[in-house]
């Protein structure tokens, strides 16, 4: 595949790597250079860029450049390691560039690259493993499980690129994803930037539209999947799985296995950030919710592996039970 | 009741009605005065006043000083027939008001407060009926039920607020209600007022919170209840209840007679009102969403019966089989 048509929120050359800022999208389209491995992992913590593998990909970067500035490895890898707690793609990919020998800076340069380009091949293995997936009809997603979570292609959004360059028809539902709006900001622009149908909605009206028969079938990404097969995702995700057992709707999720985390025994071992209220009481500088109220932001949940109808990675589909069927696509 | 302590989204007086503009409260608590029938049409529909009963209220006001205007009765009933299509209780003011006999100015007015004050004593007859029916823990609500909703006390803020009086302790876990907000700009801010204790949450929260014990029951208001329970309320509470009952969490219905329709048999024959695209694209004038993108914006939804644990009237609760109970407490 070539690169250069790509949409992918990461650029890295001779040292310094450009993240598109996923704060202002769609209203504007904004490089940011990082040369300092600190900013870069600023820019995790403040969601510049977000996105399970996308993470991993920029802390990769971001221990590369961190070693060009000549810090050291474990201060570097510590840093990055402090960002954000619940997609494991970050860790997964930090104990990668440390298990690099010897951790030259052209040998961590080199890593980080590669990590970034096996995340597309990935992701556009994921996509021609799901595709055949999708019944007839329209799917829901949530959040953003697309190229700008990613190294590029997509995961979630990667089975919707390959569903429709294999000729299916359908339309996507967007969720709005509150209170980051990953879906309306994110997924609803790279959709309409790749000629795909949208239909964007706001969270609280996936229900309404199956219930319509609007909808037939579920997929979403993921930050964490433990070894039997429950799923951390955004906030949101278990809602709309609940949702979709109830309409007997399939419920895929979408990942590599960088994200399948086998020392994680259940969901309930995943920790789960809890981010600034406010996220929820304002939208830029505009208030909306009286000063003062109680907030919880929840950035993530956990959906059991019992609402999942397949697990679609790059080695293949995992279908419950999980815990076997992981466990054979991960180590094969 | 002493009316002046009261919330009220409504003030009438010497021909003219205010209404609390419920567009930009929080940030602001600002009364727009009426004198024209035809800027209340207008103010219903562009939900300068919502919420099913307060809808109601306000219609009954605008005949009254359609009257006083001098226009005739049947194009000022017209007019404010045709704003809001799925709260009945607009088409039941509105026909209270055309049997008013003789249709002088003085008896409209005297019908549109009488209507008015019989819906707030309504709500506290539905908080003193409701609150036993409350579960120990934490209730969810989603919208604003609340003083703001109706003639003041609420429906289900009405219940919230009844069961607090009777001693309960809880937190009121406030879904924010996208579109429009309804939840972190109205319900937030009148529970705060009231000294009730509030978790605003994003809509897509509730689920996490049910699986994690946090929810004990939910509370909601209607705009519609078909004559076999199926109760048409804002976009987002069908899926709310199917969350409930996936949780084996009550859920509860608070309403007056006046939103009871013995003519609609189910909610398929509800008509459910589509809003601008803006609502869900913009937050004043700040875009979210590409420019050009397919928006759906479904205002309300339909719960069916089989998952509403009980109806609450000012006359009682009514419950399953609805057809039965319903005709009992409405035509008792």
């Amino acid at each position: 595949m070539r690169n250069d048509d790509l949409l992918s929120p990461l650029r890295y050359q001779g040292g310094v790597l450009e993240l598109l800022d996923q704060r202002i999208l769609p209203i504007e389209e904004k490089w940011i250079g990082y040369r300092d491995y600190r900013e870069i992992a600023r820019a995790i913590t403040d969601m510049v860029v977000r996105g399970a593998p996308a993470i991993g990909c920029a802390a990769a970067y971001g221990v590369a450049i961190g070693a060009k500035q000549g810090a050291a490895l474990s201060e570097v890898i510590a840093t990055l390691r402090a960002t954000r707690p619940t997609a494991v793609n970050l860790f997964w990919a930090l104990d990668r560039m440390q298990r690099m020998s010897p951790p030259s800076p052209e040998n961590l340069e080199r890593e980080a690259i590669a990590i970034h380009q096996e995340d597309i091949a990935a992701c556009v293995a994921i996509g021609n493993f799901g595709a055949p997936l999708l019944p007839a009809g329209n799917v829901l997603t949530h959040c953003n499980a697309g190229a700008l979570a990613t190294g590029g292609y997509g995961t979630a959004l990667g089975v919707i690129r390959s569903a429709q360059q294999a000729g299916k028809k359908f339309t996507v539902f967007v969720d709005e994803t509150r209170p980051f709006l990953q879906g309306s900001r994110l997924t609803a622009w790279e959709l309409q930037k790749s000629g795909i149908a949208v239909q964007l909605i706001t969270d609280n009206m996936a229900a309404h539209f199956m219930q319509k028969g609007e909808i037939q079938s579920v997929v979403v990404g993921a930050d964490r999947i433990a070894q039997n097969g429950d799923t951390a995702n955004k906030i949101g995700t278990y809602g709309v799985a609940l949702l979709a057992a109830a309409h007997q709707i399939p419920f895929f999720v979408a990942a590599p296995l960088s994200t399948i985390d086998l020392k994680t025994a259940d969901g309930s071992q995943i920790p789960i950030e809890e981010r600034s209220s406010r996220e929820v009481t304002h939208i830029g500088d505009r208030a909306l919710a009286p000063a003062g109220i109680g907030v919880r932001n929840p950035a993530f949940d956990v959906t059991p592996a019992r609402l999942i109808a397949a697990i679609i990675t790059e080695k293949g589909v995992a279908r419950a039970p999980y815990a076997a069927s992981l466990k054979l696509v991960k180590v094969e």
